[in-house]
């Protein structure tokens, strides 16, 4: 278990300025990148200074304690074990922190209580966040994203060069998808064979289901298995998210099942054309929302103004969206890239409703002279049938 | 699309009952049982009368419609389409949901105001439920579990039979990591061959990752995969979970990796042991703590009063863990069982930490002569090594 002080110290700096005492983690991807390492149930305090806090059932002690090594013994990490009374546990160290940061002269929030951070995304469940309240009525619990983000939405050399290689493994199932797409085969079938082949090459599983999807299913915004076999002559969208370390990829294609007719051949020109007008102005300082409308005004273009454009990108990294993530945050909209995030280019579907829908996404990463992909998998629509 | 509009009927007259004037749906697990098929992003709102509402995107509009047959025409069910501004209708919903159940004279919740129902388990983001209470102050978000699960918790012959299809590929799936589990083989490998050998039988995937344990790893409450290949002698733990039509499996093995040796058998036959003990109690009025008790007794009289035996049993369904779920929701541990309930005997690891751990988890329903097994999949833990 490789402990990552270097990042938990930086966190604790953001904290500190922050006015957070803590930040309780409950979820994978925040553990793995503090803790260099996952746990089936993730569970871990972050004070504003001093150790973290590993939090387990007994049980799973003993296996912890070899994992970190000396870390434990030499004061490093604390380890907080428990059989059933985790939550007065967690509720005295919060009380014991809340005070500590009140004496180190931590500002409050808006309630004049020392804050807690939680992460808030889909992840984090209501009823746990509830919970926490209730029993913690002495702290505001805020979101953790405003001190993790700084961190988490730069990716170094280490997180880099994972998202490439689960982008690889993306492209190992998308041959494996387009040797099987032929007229008569199932969606069902595809995503069996194509998960077997990213999973037998490394992948942990997907942080979506695998999306294969047929004619008019390919319109929509958050695919699925279709339920017919595919047909001659019909769209294809095959949208694969393998993880390798906790990290996410993600990689559609859109096929056609033989020669794209006259309105296909328009939808597939234009989101490739959608996809080269965004990459160049995928720079340090400008917002989704500004790529968004370069992707509109080519839909326009290609008369197609009537289908909407929304999130051509998102940021991927431990968590298969995060920030900037502007179709789940809308105020993401107007944040601007930096140098050294990883963002997709190709999340929205151009749809024309009850026809068919077109998406080519790959991985990129920001940089002064715009995105540059992760890995190369190539464009070839039309499949021979 | 097979709507189940006597399931809605009757979680109308339980919200009427309990004055909920609406229930709104987040959750896959819900949307099946009352939609009879899922969606990717599902989202419905079922008001205390009339008919119930889905919400989509404008481009899975054509597709809802077409699955929906006639319904929507007739009025049976509302579909509520949006582009960006799902929030504002929403909004707008609940406000006349509110006023109409103030008209009907429904009662309101602790706060006087209208009572709105959530599901609140895992799978309901904090974020959402925070956003849903901001811009609808003028009412009170809570629970739908005392709606939900009087109808849920108990298992109609339709839910029966896609729960015994997905224990026999659960069973499929086993047998397919007994035939791999040999000294030197990854736990990577068992589950990404067991995963693939239960896909390509029908199951849609699983409800939580596959869990191959060796060794000392077998202690882990909740499962990982192992890192090292097995060696001889160790233990093995192979947890599978596959679905089917939304429904959950949970079968659950122990393994030794040839013949075991004493302190390996006596935690085998302690936890056989406890199951038979617990099968024949299973019956309608028991509490699951009542249940723990009769384990925990076995386990003393073999010497391992030491090691806590906590939720030998847990409701399943649509959910992986539903009411009863003891070790979720505490409360639960004094929930009356009942006839047609779904909950799995085998739950808890018998672990002695750093040694390893055993467990047999089957699913059973419940029944007035006491559990009765899905599916029968053999307990035998030496493999010819």
């Amino acid at each position: 278990m490789d402990v990552r002080f270097d990042r938990i110290g930086r966190l604790q700096e953001n904290m500190r300025a922050q006015g957070l005492v803590a930040i309780v983690v409950l979820n994978h991807d925040d553990f793995i990148y503090l803790f260099g390492e996952d746990r089936t149930q993730p569970r871990a305090i972050v004070p504003f200074q001093g150790p973290p806090e590993i939090i387990v059932f007994t049980g799973e002690e003993p296996e912890l304690l070899a994992a970190l090594g000396g870390a434990a013994q030499e004061g490093r990490v604390r380890v907080f074990r428990s059989v059933g009374g985790q939550i007065n546990d967690v509720v005295t160290r919060i009380r014991e922190l809340a005070a500590a940061g009140g004496a180190a002269g931590l500002p409050t929030g808006s309630s004049g209580k020392p804050k807690v951070g939680l992460q808030m995304w889909f992840d984090t469940p209501a009823f746990l966040v509830d919970l926490f309240r209730q029993v913690n009525p002495e702290v505001e619990v805020v979101s953790s994203d405003p001190v993790m983000d700084p961190l988490r939405a730069i990716k170094d050399p280490d997180e880099l060069g994972l998202m490439t290689e689960a982008q690889r493994l993306a492209g190992l199932g998308m041959d494996r998808a387009r040797q099987l797409l032929q007229p008569g085969v199932s969606a069902r079938a595809v995503a069996t064979e194509t998960l077997y082949a990213m999973m037998r090459a490394g992948a942990e599983g997907t942080s979506t289901p695998i999306y294969v999807n047929f004619g008019p299913d390919t319109c929509m915004l958050h695919g699925r298995v279709s339920g017919h076999p595919l047909e001659r002559g019909q769209m294809v969208i095959v949208d694969l998210t393998p993880r390798i370390g906790g990290y996410c990829a993600n990689l559609a294609r859109t096929f056609v099942a033989g020669l794209p007719d006259e309105r296909q051949t328009n939808l597939l020109d234009t989101y490739r054309e959608m996809v080269a007008a965004v990459r160049p102005r995928m720079i340090p300082g400008v917002t989704v929302g500004r790529l968004d409308e370069a992707a509109r005004a080519v839909a326009e273009n290609h008369g197609l103004a009537d289908y909407p454009v929304n999130g051509i990108g998102h940021g991927i990294g431990l968590r298969f969206e995060e920030t900037p993530a502007s179709t789940i945050i809308p105020p993401h909209r107007n944040l601007p890239l930096r140098e050294g995030m990883t963002v997709t280019i190709g999340h929205t579907v151009l749809a024309i409703p009850g026809f068919g829908g077109a998406r080519f996404e790959d991985v990129y990463l920001v940089t002064p002279t715009g995105a540059q992909p992760l890995t190369e998998y190539p464009i070839e629509p039309s499949l021979a049938v």
